[in-house]
């Protein structure tokens, strides 16, 4: 069950990673025009290549390239941003509520950042994001492969600015036994062909 | 209004910071036992003062240190996470949706988590977060000091597990000029005194 290393059943309305799970999830095939595999690189893309909100079409997937996190990752994040001993101190952090050296959760969502704007989403201004929702049903600890499946769930034209717009958009972090590390539901500002 | 820099109004449902204040926002008083000013640390409380789920309350509010964010930092960031133009050129952020150079969200929510592991709430086993929901109103700007102040919304103990249970936190960070960059509704796991 996701959300069970922390040890947790919480109440309804708190269920950790209730919704992390993609449409179809058991199908696992893209329902887009971009399925990108291996280490695929923007640098392939033309700026014509870029999508647009007219060209997104809910249901539609994405896949990142992959990023493998190590130990030395995880102490030089925490160090800076989350400097407490569960990110910092293999020893230390076996009596934690992490039960071993783990990445920030803040370091997960920055990586899935990078593999998102390097290889995960080809869209037109860039990656974008006003605000969403995020849960972190597993740790990401030292050595885990990275990569980020998205999907997009709505799209909402603006009703004041009729160059953009917003996808909503759900991306799965997950790590090479498939567990899912981060869940993001992100609102993403995508402008429009005008 | 609240996400207006982005240009935009959402249909209900998709509103940026529709829910991002606290309670009593007006009177900007603290409700709780802790009201953290200028800059603390928390070398200066023992473990004992640590606090644990019992001892938090619904509306307890706690503020952190500020930290001040300089355009190196920005660019430092986004070149290792979200290497985009307007978190990286100042000259080519200029016509893009950010309108000039802007930290990436992900470098605000972790500057936000430094400042409450260092400064913005003693919590017993530190503060782990299973998850949230996160808005970015308005763009942290080179300069931009930021400060987090944070309300217990919520307090559920564990069915399952007698030494835990999860406070749901509402932490917004601002600026020096009093508005807010980042919203975050975290759920904390938080240990319980047994």
């Amino acid at each position: 069950m996701l959300g069970s290393w922390l040890g947790l059943q919480f109440p309804t309305g708190y269920e950790v990673g209730r919704e992390c799970i993609l449409s179809h999830e058991s199908e696992f095939t893209a329902t887009g025009i971009w399925q990108l595999t291996s280490r695929p690189s923007y640098e392939e893309f033309r700026d014509d290549d870029r999508l647009y909100l007219d060209d997104l079409q809910i249901g539609q997937r994405f896949t990142s390239g992959t990023h493998v996190v190590d130990e030395e990752q995880i102490k030089a994040f925490a160090r800076q941003f989350d400097p407490q001993p569960f990110h910092l101190d293999n020893e230390a952090a076996k009596n934690t509520l992490l039960s071993g050296l783990a990445a920030s959760g803040w370091h997960t969502a920055a990586i899935t950042m990078r593999l998102l704007v390097e290889s995960g989403m080809p869209l037109a201004g860039g990656i974008v994001g006003a605000g969403g929702e995020l849960d972190w049903p597993n740790p990401t600890r030292p050595g885990d492969s990275l990569q980020v499946e998205s999907e997009v769930l709505d799209i909402r034209p603006s009703r004041s600015r009729p160059d953009r717009g917003v996808a909503v958009v759900r991306s799965l972090t997950r790590n090479q036994r498939n567990e899912v590390v981060q869940c993001l539901t992100a609102k993403l500002i995508v402008p429009r062909r005008v």
